[in-house]
């Protein structure tokens, strides 16, 4: 999910561009605005695992995707939609060689999670979320929420995985 | 954990030797002889998340690593040695871009889980496996057990990291 931010950045710009040029009166019901997660859920540390990814690139990210209980019987069930109240995390972490697990192995090949660099939060709430596929995105840095307008961009691109209800991640057996 | 296979080779065929031509009055205790984990810890892909990793060369393996409530307890307190009951499991996966993600962003950077390779397992306890540093190892693949002979690498090779109780993986916060 991280890399929508740097990959969307022409489509953030340009959706400021529309918003802000667009009439008053589109704007009068705040409801049809982009609703975004602005608290940590409770607990995200203990969730089952979803399953692992890791991105390269300008990303260089290691991550864990973890799932509440909701989240982990809807993906284990296979039933689309995922049903409200489910919540699923990215942990991120900065990509770094081990130089500890080198050593026993003898080459340069093992990678572990250096520092935290964000958390993300997709939360289904079909009412509360219906602006954005009835999805809240949430990215944390140091739990503090990432400013609004560099989460324009997470909608549209979770919107290409229209197939899997806009979630990329599958789950891992 | 994986990769301790394919490296300590030599001292699996050394082992192997020394065990063939050792006196029988040196194998009369079989307590004496390395005890592997043979069943796979009930319920373990619903355990918390101790950190992901991965390892590049012939490994090449997305890993999750889990623990069981004692292993987190253990590892969020920071208490070593582990205490008996603690179990850690490593969930390996063939390491493999992702089509989807790699066509979304725009760029080849995205790799997630393949196909599982192995799973493996560090029970703690101090009598059972008294031999082994008080851990028993065990890699199922396709879950079966390893044949013994594979296993012989695991004691040694975490024998180096006699510093955090024989256990290569740190807390991902």
């Amino acid at each position: 999910m991280k890399g929508i931010t740097l990959l969307l950045a022409s489509v953030v710009i340009l959706a400021g561009i529309v918003a802000f040029t667009a009439p008053a009166s589109l704007h009068a019901d705040d409801s049809a605005a982009p609703a975004y997660v602005t608290k940590i859920p409770p607990g995200y540390r203990d969730w089952r695992l979803i399953s692992v990814s890791l991105e390269e690139g300008n990303l260089n990210s290691l991550s864990a995707i973890l799932g509440n209980d909701v989240a982990i019987k809807a993906y284990r069930e296979g039933k689309l939609p995922y049903p409200d109240g489910t919540i699923i995390a990215a942990l991120h972490y900065a990509h770094v060689p081990s130089a500890e697990n080198n050593k026993v192995f003898g080459h340069a090949q093992s990678f572990v999670p250096g520092a935290p660099t964000n958390i993300q939060f997709m939360v289904k709430d079909s009412t509360k979320y219906a602006a954005t596929g009835g999805w809240g995105f949430a990215t944390f840095v140091d739990g503090k929420p990432a400013a609004p307008a560099s989460m324009k961009s997470c909608f549209p691109c979770h919107s290409q995985a229209k197939a899997s209800d806009l979630v990329f991640t599958h789950y891992a057996p």
